[in-house]
């Protein structure tokens, strides 16, 4: 079996809620099941009231990611997902969504053994 | 303040002990001192004998990953840092010490808000 994985760079602009821990968990956890993945633990931590948020989910097939800047309105995250039965972009669609993102870009990256790393940018 | 971040993700070949979760974890945690980041959170997984550990540094500057598949002696790691003071180049040396790598291939990426995506790769 060649291992094949997929990685999306998100960055999320006009974002609403950035400082709720409770808002970052439930997208983490509702992009989880957007993706069809399996989550092996989910760790979130907060900066303080008004400050960012981290959240990271350890998955069966690697990781999805959000830090988030309140003051900017801004998240970074980032969607790792080794096999090719995954649902990408209903998993894009539903960070976005849940971190009301007026605007994104994504990065995406094709990795793994044997695999020439391609970058498609939009 | 803007926001910059740095963003690693790195491919590394011909590692060894790729199923011992306590290497990975020693190897994670030698990555986060050597970058000079704050650990928040570690949270590691092994899949069963001989089988893949995935290990998710959470830090106070964002997060580092490492993903093994030891069949193929190949593993895939991010290192997301905010912040201009850490040191990614002996990061990414400690990582690929630690996992005895004979090869390995960078892509980096500057991020954040205000940071047009740029992408380097070496």
């Amino acid at each position: 079996m060649d291992f094949t994985g997929t990685h999306l760079l998100i960055d999320l602009f006009g974002c609403t809620g950035l400082d709720d821990i409770d808002r970052v968990e439930a997208t983490l956890r509702d992009t989880v099941a957007a993706a069809g993945a399996t989550l092996l633990a989910l760790r979130l931590h907060s900066f303080g009231v008004g400050q960012g948020v981290t959240g990271v989910a350890m998955l069966a097939e690697s990781h999805i990611s959000i830090h988030t800047w309140p003051e900017r309105d801004y998240a970074a995250a980032d969607i790792f997902l080794c096999g090719r039965s995954h649902d990408l972009d209903a998993a894009l669609a539903t960070l976005a969504g849940g971190l009301g993102a007026t605007r994104y870009e994504q990065q995406r990256l094709s990795r793994g053994y044997g695999v020439e790393p391609v970058l498609t940018r939009a």
